[in-house]
């Protein structure tokens, strides 16, 4: 895990928060994910293949997920619907896809996203990687991004 | 999503459970997930990109979990540790690359595992998809594969 792998993710959630949900993000301090420690209440996410394999995670708050489902949608939302659901996907997705414009000699291709909901849920990683979180917050509440990336060696992406 | 699709995982599955774990599964009926059901206690997912792009996921009740740990890990675990986790990690990782070994046609690759715990978590996939649930039961407890399969256009591969 190389620390310099922060700055894309870090870019990334910022530019998709302000350009598509008009949204300043406040960033806090990243950190080392160590324990299970419980997600906001609604988490997308999406896998990474290529010269690098692993996952990025978009926790977000109760209010987070409504705010950006009223933006995106145009219509207010008070409970975690399918729409909801769909909203969170889309913001995993473009967060997903911009930091792997900014990794391109990792040659990343990304997967669907799946979208997590129920309250105290964890997300873990298998224990060979140390993901790292980043906390933000906004107008709306708290978002988490965390990522966990290990590099292939030639000769596991020739078996893969 | 094609059905054709369905027995690809259960053959991974099924061959996963009785050669990594000597634990034969009994098959229920497979059908369309609609709505938001919730998981059993542990699941992990891996999410697959190439010809097609999507996820896995395999979700076990607390008993099969550490039933599963204890044969892997050769101790007893009564509580989900980082080594339980770690081991639905592993049974994930083996259940998708079986199932792929038999989808050649789609050139998946898959990527790490991420592990969900918690009571009564769901997992769901974007509207679009329609994500197929395979029910199983073995001597430890109730064991649920789904998969969710988008097969990519010549179009979106050159833009991905």
């Amino acid at each position: 895990m190389k620390a310099e792998y922060i700055n894309p993710f870090i870019l990334a959630t910022k530019a998709v928060f302000e350009t598509m949900l008009n949204c300043p993000l406040e960033r806090g301090q990243p950190y080392m994910k160590e324990g299970n420690q419980p997600e906001h209440e609604i988490s997308g996410i999406i896998g990474y293949s290529g010269r690098a394999k692993g996952s990025v995670v978009l926790s977000l708050s109760r209010g987070v997920a409504l705010g950006a489902a009223k933006v995106m949608l145009q219509e207010d939302r008070s409970v975690i619907d399918d729409d909801v659901v769909d909203t969170v996907g889309e913001l995993v997705n473009m967060v997903a896809g911009a930091a792997k414009a900014h990794l391109e000699e990792l040659e990343l291709r990304i997967t669907l996203p799946t979208i997590i909901t129920g309250k105290s849920h964890c997300v873990e990683f298998p224990s060979r990687v140390v993901p790292i979180c980043i906390p933000f917050h906004c107008q709306w509440g708290d978002v988490l991004v965390e990522y966990g990336l290990v590099e292939e060696t030639e000769e596991s992406l020739v078996a893969s």
